[in-house]
């Protein structure tokens, strides 16, 4: 199969309408991963198609000698549901080109950046088509479910590829379309639901007003027991072992130029409120958080009813760095709100999911291991030469804020360490209407990718 | 018109589904309205149906002269929505007599209780067509929707009433049944909403925790603030010139023999929470509280969706008692929270209604006013010896932890007190699935509501 029109691909890519949460685009999931399985297919690799409980996970491999460096390739062909519809200016399933960008639901997240990684492949697998490289593709198709299926994927199927050398992914973002971000690390999380229960059936407030706690009262004083008033999670043990950000991780950060004002106005917030010792731009990199992401109780509709609810809840979810353990989180978590909560009422919780934090540390840092993997190193200086070379300028280090759990699974499972070259943009309206990418990125990003490869592979 | 069957008028009335908040019940409004003005207007009163905003009040009256003395009494024909209509073991708006109690919307707020004091009325017409008692029925059909028109209503038409001697109503319960309670006071509300916004929008908590404070933390640690440890109001000001408790009224509440295990049980908690110096009994009639009836805020489904939301709010309601002004609870109120708000956020209210305390002090108390109007005096001294002799032990006279805001507004408008004579039970379930009353109490209610009027009228 001759190198491919990337662009062409990305429309028929995008025109499969691959919403993995709503079983009405079972036809569109299937039409992804048959496009993709034929992509890779055609390229010459060997691909198979592994079942999970949702939706199943591509597996390709181009196999070699056992000398040869092996990159794990990693993507998903699952998108976000489109809804609101009617704000897409063009349909979300029918891709549309104006000027250098291409919109569609899904053109960014992920299926612009994994094609550009599969078209890079293809190239150098064309133009020298026995490059001493082993590839091995892992494509899911259950990212935007929170991939439930990949803890066990990884167990069963390690064994293919927990002697590679690296996991290659492009799904985190650049902060422009002049500069390149290698993310090297990412947050963690630990989420829990709290439930307050006061009497056994909702109350007038009148005939009952006075004789009990309310439990949205109690969930309101547990809750304003978890924060510190300058910012800080106010839950013993919580910050235990968290390590000091590195000077280099502040340099770095600082190169990006970002502007508090410019952030500040994007939020519409008149002022931050962040950790003692931690800008906001740091806050959101470098610290944990504990966050209410909902709550709920009693009568919540127009004008009033004058109930004391029997229930009341809280979504507690909890960002954590380097050496916070979700499970050890969840405990300190639990055990404060106990020994906080009133007694005259009952607490339950209700366990969420949870992700482990990730961390690399590109090569010749002060807190690089001393045990980096050859390979590993090698691949960071060709990200790095390739970025400078193609991009104008070297690439910014940054751990990022968000979560991308499967990366810590492989890394706990197999021991591999990940390679997150951003490719999407500010702009690129991830998981909202009218997604978009931008086509020189993209061409940048094969480019990028290729280059890196064949010198991972060494044969440049 | 001969002295009616009432309890083949309570099923008739029952019959007609009036629920005065759904449109859909606009035919079951004519039908009740209708049949309570032919009813009264079969008894010789000279009927007025007077339009409102939404569903019309029925004034009757029985004019005579001016010496003679003059009775308003309160009712409402409309009743709650029947709903949830699977848990009705007859259907809600076919009266059905099971044992010695009659079940139906309405059968007990306030249908029964209303109709047993037209039966009276009627009785006592027919005994003695002459009688020198001036009567004046009010009855709206808003009361379930919180008598919006009533204000305006009670402006416009006051000079009918507004030299009356006192109000009387059943629309109050009673502890069992033989037990009578006559409601001496009625706790006064104040109501609004707490709004906080931060972000203009959703954000992720990935990419943004950390960087600012989130609405719910903001409104949480805002709420805990608004109570002491000890179960106060914390809000400046709050207790004011409240009044102690007069030790007649928690002699009296003591001769209801309320036991506090049960009342733990009935609301299925571990321990009360009460301010100091009140037992629950006594928190819920004599005490004024701030309750949270709704709280909500960011993602309140299934699973997790880790949002720092944009906004979230609380629903807060004062119960007042005497020496307490709706207004300016709500002014320390809105005060305090902008006080204590973080001002990282933005603060804002939403007025929603409010109602007067109420409170009547029967003849001989210690705190009893010493211009109280001889008839309104003869009126309790009445109603004490005919619920003695007719029940078998002299009435209770309590203060409600409940609002009936029309009262206040009566006293307020005309300077009328209002007799409330409690005819509901316990377990007559208002606004709950099969709703009754009981037949023995209606009776009794007949004829202590005749031998009070003929009392008031000097016949007997």
């Amino acid at each position: 199969m001759p190198m491919f029109d990337h662009v062409e691909k990305l429309k028929e890519f995008i025109h499969h309408p691959s919403v993995s949460t709503d079983s009405n685009f079972r036809e569109g999931m299937r039409g992804a991963r048959e496009f993709v399985a034929r992509l890779l297919s055609g390229m010459g690799l060997q691909v198979e198609v592994v079942q999970t409980a949702t939706h199943p996970i591509i597996l390709a491999e181009r196999p070699g000698e056992a000398s040869w460096p092996h990159v794990v390739i990693y993507g998903h062909y699952d998108v976000q549901p489109a809804d609101p519809l009617n704000l897409w200016l063009t349909p979300p399933f029918e891709a549309t080109i104006r000027g250098n960008r291409i919109y569609g639901r899904g053109a960014a997240d992920n299926k612009g950046p994994l094609l550009a990684n599969i078209a890079a492949v293809a190239r150098l697998l064309e133009k020298d088509p026995r490059i001493p490289l082993r590839i091995t593709f892992l494509i899911e198709g259950e990212e935007e479910m929170g991939s439930p299926s990949f803890p066990a994927f990884l167990e069963k199927y390690k064994e293919r590829f927990r002697k590679a050398d690296f996991v290659y992914l492009s799904d985190t973002a650049l902060p422009s379309e002049n500069q390149v971000v290698i993310t090297c690390g990412l947050r963690g999380l630990a989420l829990m639901d709290l439930h307050v229960t006061g009497a056994k059936m909702d109350l007038h407030s009148g005939l009952h007003g006075g004789a009990l706690r309310n439990p949205i009262q109690a969930l309101a004083e547990i809750c304003a027991t978890l924060h510190t008033p300058d910012g800080r999670v106010n839950v013993p043990g919580f910050y235990d072992g968290v390590l000091d950000v590195e000077p280099w991780e502040r340099a770095e950060l600082k190169k990006l130029g970002a502007d508090e004002a410019a952030y500040a106005g994007f939020l519409g917030i008149s002022a931050f409120h962040t950790p003692p010792g931690l800008s906001p731009f740091e806050a959101v990199r470098f610290g944990p958080t504990l966050e209410f992401n909902g709550i709920g109780g009693g009568y919540q509709g127009e004008g009033t009813k004058t109930v004391i609810p029997s229930k009341a809840f809280a979504k507690i979810s909890c960002r954590l760095v380097p050496n916070q353990s979700p499970a050890t989180i969840k405990r300190l978590l639990t055990e404060t709100i106990l020994a906080r909560a009133p007694k005259d009422v009952k607490i339950s919780f209700v366990d969420q999911h949870q992700g482990e934090t990730y961390v690399v540390v590109p090569p010749g840092r002060s807190n690089t291991p001393k045990d980096q993997p050859p390979i590993l190193a090698r691949a960071f200086k060709a990200a790095d030469a390739a970025v400078t070379e193609i991009w104008g300028r070297p690439p910014l280090y940054l751990r990022e804020g968000g979560s991308v759990p499967i990366i810590a699974d492989i890394k706990r499972v197999t021991g591999l360490d990940s390679i997150m070259l951003g490719l999407f943009l500010p702009e690129d309206n991830l998981h909202a209407p009218n997604e978009g990418f931008n086509l020189d990125v993209m061409k940048r990003g094969i480019d990028t990718t290729e280059r890196i490869l064949a010198t991972v592979a060494g044969s440049r």
